[in-house]
């Protein structure tokens, strides 16, 4: 399926009108930003880099799509889109990196033709996978290392869910639910059973959670993880021990006061000489809720509606403007809202320690000192050159979550957890 | 592509152990429904059922699918899924019908096979498309008759871009920026530029906007909308006028304040003899601040961020739940959390008047007493047997907004308006 019709219908009506004043052969430079973090937030992590790099191969008008848009584009422009492909280059942020308010994330150089038709697509890559990483972050950093696993799909579009999945994984989320992103990416799938499964062995003569527990069992083995609070807690422990024996995998509790819950439940596991039983715990988990846990015997955290709506921050707010023409910076002024034109760079500064300590956006080429580049050569003349895996961007959202000050890892609403000096070309 | 891998892992490892104890040829009834709305939202709106009903016939596991799952699934599970066509019962609420807190909104019925393997599918739809219909409506009943147009699709994921901008239709939207969408569901593409086109226009003396709006009045008539407030808007406002003439379509303005900015408009516009050229307003625009123009001279609103994030909701909270088996209701019992067994069904109670009272859920096919049945046949033996137009979906809306108390259209935050009333098997 083309991705080129996921695109605002101005970006097409501009085309045909600078097609037709030759404005759209002129080159120019865009760039993807935030103003701001979500309110409160300290840092950002970039995600959708790859999908986005990846989908532009995709951004091809067929004859289907043209013929949706011939109604409203004059000849010309119907011409213009059946030639299309990106021809030109990307550079950005390395997906994973942290990022900050006027963090230069995404730049896209090329005419005015082939890089207007990109702003929705970019923005709704970037801004959904963004906000999902960026949340899910949070929820590592508060997990301290204990596994989260991913189970947002049912409260997402479907097809969010899959990306959801991959964004949360990119965060350090050992795994998901969700198995068409096994399939796409592999995320690791994980999952045993719900409610429904117990409550479907239910016989003439009521409940028989144990009936449900032997077949998950036997189609599963011991290793397993048997969901206890269908009915009763206490015996649902009891039943899981008694069906699978102590060398039950684990337990899941997906309501009630958790906190108090882990604790009954493990002093029961640990009576049952179930000691290597883990338990699970799930139930409208946000970060807060799992910084909340810290001191409870829980072993691995289930996340779902919090992190796919990106806990409060469903989007990431990012911005896709012109910034220059034919080498011209280029900078909208009627109001408030600040923008600064010239394509630019990013550097990133540090004490030995490697806490990082500022944020340098700098004209492009012109470095105003030395700090570790953060803007890397994604695209070149249409074609993608960078290393684009999940396990690198992995990598570096563990990298940078170290690197924070230790303000900035808080939960509590705060400012960026460092400043961001941007450089203007007459400074250079 | 199918949707078979929209699916939560457990689901599938569930259907392996029930089919492995012969429990997966069990008859039964699930149903999704909402415990609650979002918090102090006063109704919501049913989406997602023609979606839904539409992608069963593409829930199919074909080759590739079905290697992807050979790693964790047994023989004759994945013999089941190769043969896997739903073949059951849906029935459910018409789509654009209201719903209330337990109104059984969707009832799937088959074997527990059949119906199983739904449950993320249905969530991820219902949740999502509900939720931007319940947001949209809010705004449709603030603006008071005046035209909407969303354009949200750059702040959410870009497939959940499309469905939301089918669904803000809906609920009463006139039309979408999303090109897909058009495509699609027929919904209408709106939009003409954006700041980037008239920034494009900078030349070596400088910016010139009069070029932009030579350029885009030439391309796409004088009834287009130009975008007055790139540089400053009074002078926007005037170039505008003086290239396009007094008959000018409309303007936009998408920053500052914008009740003041509207009346400084509409006085310089109808100062030119410009007054039948409308205004677009835009700019992070929610049901509160489309209420607050309401005494200002706007004639049409573009809404994005809020409309597609659900405006602080962005997703139903809708479950899928097993409630009968073989005949028999079940239900989980271990919290509070709420849930009642058996296949059920609705009806509305109104006044003479027309205003709705009361809901009332019973059990299937026996209503206490008459009303206006809300639960209507949807798929008969697998096969789609309603009308899923979205033309009759919007009808309903406007139907149901104005079926509503006038304490129900309150933006404020207050309780459901009306009570919803669950009438229990024993009391037939």
């Amino acid at each position: 399926m083309t991705a080129a019709l996921l695109t605002d219908k101005y970006e097409l009506t501009m085309l045909s009108a600078a097609l037709s004043d030759g404005t759209a052969h002129r080159r120019t430079s865009f760039e993807v930003f935030a103003r701001r973090l979500p309110e409160g937030r300290r840092y950002g992590v970039v995600a959708g880099t790859a999908r986005f790099v990846e989908a532009l191969a995709q951004f091809r008008f067929d004859d289907a799509a043209l013929a949706s848009l011939s109604d409203f584009l004059d000849r010309a422009t119907l011409a213009y889109l059946a030639d299309y492909q990106f021809r030109g280059d990307v550079d950005g942020y390395a997906e994973g990196e942290l990022y900050f308010p006027g963090s230069p994330v995404l730049s896209v150089h090329g005419t005015f033709g082939e890089c207007v038709v990109l702003e929705t697509l970019a923005l709704s890559i970037f801004n959904h996978d963004t906000a999902i990483a960026s949340a899910a972050a949070r929820m590592v950093s508060a997990a301290q290392g204990r596994p989260l696993i991913e189970m947002g799909s049912r409260r997402t579009h479907e097809q969010a869910a899959v990306d959801s999945a991959r964004a949360a994984y990119l965060a350090g989320f050992t795994g998901s639910s969700n198995l068409e992103a096994q399939r796409r990416y592999g995320v690791p799938a994980l999952g045993t059973s719900a409610h429904a499964f117990t409550l479907l062995h239910t016989g003439e003569t009521g409940p028989d959670e144990k009936a449900a527990f032997k077949a998950q069992v036997e189609a599963l083995g011991v290793g397993t993880t048997l969901l206890v609070d269908t009915y009763d807690i206490t015996a649902g422990v009891a039943n899981a021990v008694e069906v699978a024996g102590p060398e039950l995998g684990a337990v899941r509790i997906d309501s009630g006061d958790l906190g108090v819950l882990t604790r009954q439940v493990r002093a029961q596991l640990d009576g049952l000489g179930a000691d290597k039983t883990r338990i699970v715990v799930s139930g409208d988990l946000d970060e807060f809720a799992i910084a909340a846990l810290r001191a409870e015997p829980v072993d691995i955290y289930g996340v779902g509606t919090s992190v796919v709506t990106g806990s409060g921050a469903p989007t990431a707010s990012m911005v896709y403007k012109l910034v220059e023409v034919d080498g011209v910076p280029v900078e909208k002024r009627s109001t408030h809202k600040e923008s600064h034109g010239g394509r630019k760079q990013a550097l990133r500064l540090a004490k030995d320690t490697g806490t990082i300590v500022e944020e340098v956006v700098h004209p492009y080429g012109h470095p105003p000192e030395s700090g570790r580049s953060l803007t890397v050569d994604l695209v070149r003349d249409g074609d993608p050159i960078a290393d684009l895996s999940l396990e690198a961007a992995r990598e570096r959202v563990r990298f940078g979550l170290e690197s924070l000050p230790w303000d900035g890892l808080k939960l509590s609403r705060g400012e960026p957890a460092i400043p961001t000096r941007m450089v203007s070309p007459g400074k250079r």
